[in-house]
């Protein structure tokens, strides 16, 4: 692990009075680690002091696992119907951890934090800020692999407008942008939205089952991996010649996002930002169905600080990575979102990683 | 909502003095309302009173979905940036909830409760059993279900030797798998363990990069939806003639397989069963290397009640689903491991639902 990361890390951790901080498999562990065991329902964690010492508590079936990835640390193991707790209470107490505070990151489950509670004198506390703060500002490295993330996410949407056709299922467009990412290079492909019609009315829509129709609107978010780093896109396409109001939705949504783009300068403050483009679409009528934050920051998440909202009281650094990503959803008739990942480069320049045309696509 | 699930549920609930059982996204909201929202880092939830009232808890993005899941219930939306603990605090005061026992189902973020607990006076305690235990007992639609979920894995399994050839990576064939399985009627298609030569020795191995080389053992741990219910299946297969060694190794853990499958009869006390693999492989020296359960229950989650352990003090039921899948793993040697889904049928019969061969398969 990067010590001058853990250094970073137990500082903040002081100063909150947070004794060690919990993290379950995922993407914090795949920033800390390189890699990530499999979550299950089971107990496991990857334990960090504020002194910068670590430890691991898991299953027996994952112990080998877990010593390749933290080589000379303690590594505790459990059995399949032991009391978890117990394990953990005699890691605490050989790391002097018995009675202290302990943070938890964005992937603890709660009901092993419930037995916990139950059986030891330990508290919990909210931790998933902690290691996304750490890495809010991407490294060059990091940037580039985001580059290249988004650059795979725009080849899958120029692939998939040749490929869409009425009669398919949203199953069909959500498989064929996976298998274009990850023949074009991609280490994972996210779950996806595909919604057609008004489906895509509800923004985290997940059924798969809708088969596309003359005159719908197909509207897509997806992502991949490249070496760590997430990309995460959105467009919205139509099957035939749109109505009038949903080409003003459309270019609604569309100038929302080159307006959220515009103010996303170095050195702007986050909230507004958010108001930037929600001013957009609340001038042109539509301001009570953008129901979300303008965008989220990405990296070894999907989803990571710093979050592109009304209330996110910072400003823009060098190295910070975010979506902007308006939307307008008018239930039972029509959704419209557009997503880029955008980043304040090292020259502190907005540069906008995706390069997926923002045109009105009709397919005929 | 089934009113006679509810009634049971919430009969157990006071008998633990629990007041509501709080279930995220995920596999039990599948079980209880047909369809579930998507899990993101923004709060949301299911919220089951023990008289059998329910309420939703969501971001504003989800509060469409969520009004056609649970019509003619409450729907409390909150708004990105927003305090959601705040909605939270509101909807608990107008649903009697205010400083109760609030119980957390599996998929309930660790991080979200502790925020709850800084802002409410409510306790929050384990409460994953409860839906598991609900539906331990399977009804034969959901048996019919499993049968068929298994019997598409068991097609994957017919295709895959087909097509594993010396050179492939374990993305290949796990891309491949999930493929088939998606052809063959698969509602989704799991995660997917395929690990070659040593990386089969950890029994979670997460990678998917190693190549397929002469002389590998394959190891491949699948599944797949139908109809809401779970597949689970491994075989380990050999890339030319093993060695004796190998031969033992595997011998073994199908030996064991058996074993514990011909224990697992209507009414035998689980300890016996996962105890009768668990001896064959003991006898064969190999003990210390069977490093986990013998199985664990199955249906709307890949693994839920009842678990096959040495200490789930409970006897085998008809209409029961769980995996038997014994294995040995030595550390930068071996790994076997041979599952099926195993149920106790409507006739009370001990039915094997995998019909894959575990005959040593050895492709040349």
């Amino acid at each position: 692990m990067n010590k001058e990361m853990l250094v970073k890390l137990g500082e903040v951790m002081k100063k909150d009075n947070v004794d060690a901080l919990m993290v379950a498999p995922g993407n914090d562990m795949v920033f800390l680690l390189g890699t990530s065991t499999h979550l299950c329902e089971r107990f496991q964690a990857l334990i960090i002091k504020n002194d910068g010492d670590y430890f691991y508590i898991c299953n027996l079936l994952t112990v080998d696992e877990a010593k390749d990835m933290i080589p000379g640390h303690d590594v505790y193991g459990w059995f399949d119907g032991e009391d978890f707790t117990q394990i953990v209470k005699k890691a605490f107490e050989e790391h002097g951890l018995a009675g202290k505070k302990i943070a938890v990151n964005g992937t603890v489950r709660a009901f092993n934090v419930c037995k916990m509670v139950e059986k030891l004198d330990n508290t919990f506390v909210n931790g998933k800020d902690y290691l996304e703060e750490t890495r809010i500002i991407k490294t060059p490295e990091e940037l580039e692999n985001l580059r290249k993330a988004s650059l795979i996410a725009d080849k899958a949407f120029e692939e998939i407008i040749k490929f869409i056709k009425p009669g398919m299922t949203e199953a069909d467009v959500v498989n064929k942008i996976k298998a274009v990412m990850l023949e074009n290079g991609a280490d994972s492909a996210g779950g996806g939205i595909v919604a057609r019609g008004e489906n895509a009315a509800l923004p985290h829509y997940m059924g798969k089952s809708g088969v596309i129709k003359e005159k719908d609107i197909v509207e897509m978010d997806y992502g991949c991996t490249y070496k760590g780093m997430w990309s995460d896109i959105t467009r919205t396409v139509f099957i035939g010649e749109p109505t009038e109001r949903e080409k003003l939705v459309y270019n609604t949504v569309l100038a929302a996002n080159l307006a959220g783009t515009a103010a996303a300068v170095k050195g702007a403050y986050i909230p507004d930002v958010e108001n930037a483009a929600r001013k957009v679409i609340a001038d042109a009528g539509f301001g009570q169905y953008f129901t979300h934050r303008l965008g989220h920051g990405i990296g070894y998440a999907g989803h990571e600080a710093p979050y592109i909202t009304g209330v996110t009281q910072r400003n823009l650094e060098p190295g910070m990575a975010f979506s902007i990503e308006p939307g307008i959803y008018i239930k039972d008739e029509i959704g419209v979102r557009i997503e880029d990942i955008v980043i304040i480069n090292e020259k502190g320049e907005t540069e906008v990683l995706n390069h997926a045309t923002k045109e009105m696509i009709i397919i005929k």
